[in-house]
């Protein structure tokens, strides 16, 4: 249940307090270049400490790669990676080892396993992420290929709807973020997603639809709370006839005139752009003081300390194109062999 | 992939105007007694024609249960099942045979395939899920013997928020939907479910979330476009000091003092009530001329004909019942071998 | 577990005593001729009572196939179908309810899932394989297309290795196994199989190697209990001197001048015939007197009656055959999926 | 394909000649001490250069353990390991870089993938194994809980079968070793495995047969070319009444009076010894000049040179254990499912 995928297949380990997380991708098609500047860039996409939203902890996400490549090439054997854990202080946790953080998974991993690794939320760490942006970053090199677009951007925190220029949006984040960091609360939002460009027909019917295999992929990320495709939750009160996509001829090409079902019918990609949306929660941390009950079924204070996100929307932005990247590649190869 | 769950697994097969709709449901536990009343009572929920909302068809979708019952007890062998379709009219497709109907599977489907059923949606037909209400249907058989109900019901029809009493919410369906019919169009909805009294631990770590297995499941029915948990979109406006679930003692065991999460938390249920909700846009069939492209590339009308229900919210029901089902048990299959 | 597959998969269900054995085959490529007569004449190779070296029951195997084909092509959508079981005489095993017969799986299944239909064997009669002979049937349907084609045939019975032709080996085997018969006694032996014109490149390193995966499949049927690949078990004496498969130009294509390796390196495919062995016990019910144990834990002797095969190996060709069509057209299509 | 196991998974990247080799095991049972020592002494155990028989090549094969261990107990997380590759002679491997090396996978690889990584054999190298050896390593601390045991050794070189003590064996082998190496050729022979004290009850029918499980793990095994359980190939002579294992009372438990069977009976184990063997052709690299082909289609001469073991007999040992082990582990765990 650490592997993500039918054909393309992430599988993922490590805790964020741990010598190192890293993973295994497997079938990765054959002969595609690796362009590793871009797979680092990826990652460096998710870390903190890249502008005024983000926390000041200077991770270093480097990746190395162990195989499955030859002379820049990929072979199609697996790719193995590994990124070392460094700035561990893990001491600092240890007045954490006993304790349920609310809504956090402390309790629930404790209650499933009976053991866990309590250092900064071990595998339940965000951290675990940029196993997935490694994954989705070879996708996204494969589909560059076949001329597949992915990309995701925020479109809403808390109740506030972004608009405007890149610039004025990028602004607007900031001011919210930085009075929600002064209050010492957290707040989440949307992302939302669109996949250009992608090939009609992908999809497995009945069970793999290409909206559930979506759905599942966004809603495995940490803190993800809801999804929807297509005009999704906001269509809810339109009918029938405002929903439905009549095709047409555009240049002698099937297209639909609208696009309300967000590039999915009948769980197939019908070529026009798959566009979703993902709600992320506000993060559990926040710098106040919460009741809570330990491992010991004692009531007891969780104490506020040091420094936290009070938002990471935008560090979660290059997980939910990796994790759409996969699906696509996944479903592009699943494809292949519905005929002889 | 038309195969669905890890441990308990439910393979589905069946057009709407072949001879049969079937499947095998696979890791059915031993030892059940395989109540074959409540079977079928749960398909005759799904059945149309049994109240004013849903069209008059009598189709009686009897199942024929073929194996892995033996003096009425699961026998932890594969169970296969058939229920015949009945009441054919393929002829009254012929018109159809060409046409790419708006926000169908027609054209996916004939794409990726280069040939499809086209009476009745073939294997598009909702008339598919009948099948996932079989499996749902065994599923719950075993989640009573260990206490868990799964209970979904309508909450929303269109923009109205269906409110008051169960007879008065049926009287608000009841009037949306025929006001909607009058009009030739359809209107889609919200369902919400709820598992109650799940055990503490069910949920695989990171992709295998059981949030991201409920939203892979409830996505894949037709029609299906959104998914969420807990306060889900409703509460993107909430701070994390509103949203997170403080932990408290109750009778000495561990709860949480709210429940926004959603009774799950990392990925993992909490013991607490897994709520969650699921959006159907309008069906696409409506009463009304369209315009659309056939498959030789003309532009082509499609004329309204026949009778069709303007809205499947209370058919749905089961059918998300029935898919939450399987993915607990599923779930807490899977959680047993966590330890040896 | 009862599912089949990687890509083209089985899945099948069914006792020998209850209404119907059937399956499910998904991942059947699309745009296939379905020849109906075809698969059933590959039943009927299964069946008894076709000549001296078997049972005289007159089992007729009607499939019927329920979904997946659309004017006589396979629409990519999966295939249900079913055999009924008829010629029931269930009563003559209530003898046997209690009993656990020597080398059969009485025993086991009692202990693993603590019931078992004790009717003919159940699940474990060979019975169900006739489930494989569908799955293996339109298998070949795809696979003709392609060229490849796979056929099996008894090599040894006991220790008498068959020679001369066709009829000479028939004849042969007739009067050992009349031999067999007469002494109330049974005989295993060995089936070889070849795969013709199977392309370059397919299996999946390194779990998924070709042989692994053939021999998985050849090693789930019942009483099998020996595989082998190439020269296998009648080469251990040789040297690499001796078993490399040298290369050689042939007409500007690139062959093996010997096939020591059986058609596989690697676990890839290399061009050449694929040749394996599957060893075959003695079939467990035998016209003598036996002791045993019943399920309350009294030793008894469990007497002989009825008619049985005394030698299976005859029927159990065209399930080799199914299994290694099937194993194949599975890799054939995973291998699409090496490059984008 | 480069995972192996249903609960209990293994996933394997690396190649001989790149970084490192490495793997991820997914379904740890939470709560197991990880004995590192035991570990590293099972890694090498596998190393070459331990004895007269292997080459004196000096691999240091350290496991780096990177997940999944908490204070010194598994967690029920992803275990990520690697193994630096070091004593790299890259440059030795460029004349054979267009060369086709009979029985060796290059030719088969370079089809299939149309890329591949030549140096010692890339991802084809037996070095991949001793990730399997990790994998067996951690499965053997789980089953030690369990009482179970898995042991293997090598009983036939070529054609000689080896008798007497443990000693004689080992002199037996060595003189016939010598000798090949000698000749510059290269010799297989046959590894017997059982398993002892395993439950009874471990197997999933019908295609997931315990049996069928073992056999394609052990064919997935480098230059393994055949398999067989219980009396296996040298039973093939024998009659129904010869082969069947009677059930007798012992201390007032059931067990079987002989064991022909090799502890399975119906695909799931009944407690007994579980009893195979697998056999190994010669390793196809000898110091013999070959004919070939090169990738340009040209026949030419491979010329024989370097140090190369003439039998790896002795370092399969553990590797057909630890398959063995995740064998056993993976379908002890699936059948905790059989009952809620």
């Amino acid at each position: 249940m650490n592997t993500f995928g039918n054909i393309y297949r992430l599988t993922t380990f490590g805790e964020s307090h741990g010598p190192a997380l890293g993973g295994v991708i497997d079938g990765m098609p054959a002969g595609i270049v690796a362009d590793t500047e871009f797979i680092q860039s990826e990652l460096d996409r998710r870390r903190p400490g890249q502008g005024k939203l983000t926390t000041a902890r200077n991770e270093t996400d480097h990746i190395e790669l162990l195989s499955g490549i030859f002379e820049g090439v990929t072979t199609g054997t697996p790719i193995g990676f590994i990124v070392r854990n460094t700035d561990h202080h893990s001491a600092d946790y240890d007045a954490m080892k006993d304790l349920y953080r609310p809504s956090h998974a402390d309790y629930t991993y404790q209650m499933k396993y009976g053991v866990r690794d309590y250092r900064g939320g071990g595998r339940t760490s965000a951290r675990e992420t940029l196993c997935r942006v490694v994954g989705g970053a070879f996708a996204k090199l494969a589909l560059r290929q076949l001329g597949v677009t992915v990309e995701a951007h925020v479109t809403q925190v808390g109740k506030h709807i972004l608009t405007g220029s890149k610039d004025e949006q990028q602004k607007q984040m900031e001011e919210i973020v930085s009075q929600v960091r002064a209050e010492g609360d957290s707040i989440g939002g949307i992302i939302a997603g669109v996949v250009s460009h992608c090939p009609v027909g992908l999809g497995q019917p009945v069970f793999g639809k290409l909206n559930a295999a979506l759905a599942g992929a966004m809603m495995s990320i940490n803190a993800a709370k809801g999804f929807d495709i297509g005009d999704g939750f906001d269509g809810v009160g339109q009918k029938g006839s405002q929903m439905n996509d009549e095709f047409c001829l555009n240049d002698g090409q099937i297209h639909t005139r609208t696009n309300h079902s967000g590039g999915i019918q009948g769980g197939i990609s019908n070529g026009e752009d798959i566009r979703f949306r993902v709600l992320f929660k506000p993060v559990p941390t926040i710098m106040r003081q919460q009741n809570t009950v330990d491992k010991h079924g004692n009531e007891v204070t969780l104490e506020a300390k040091g420094r936290h996100d009070p938002c990471v929307l935008t560090r979660a932005v290059p997980i939910v194109e990796a994790m759409a990247a996969m699906v696509i590649l996944d479903y592009y190869l699943l494809n292949k062999t519905t005929t002889i």
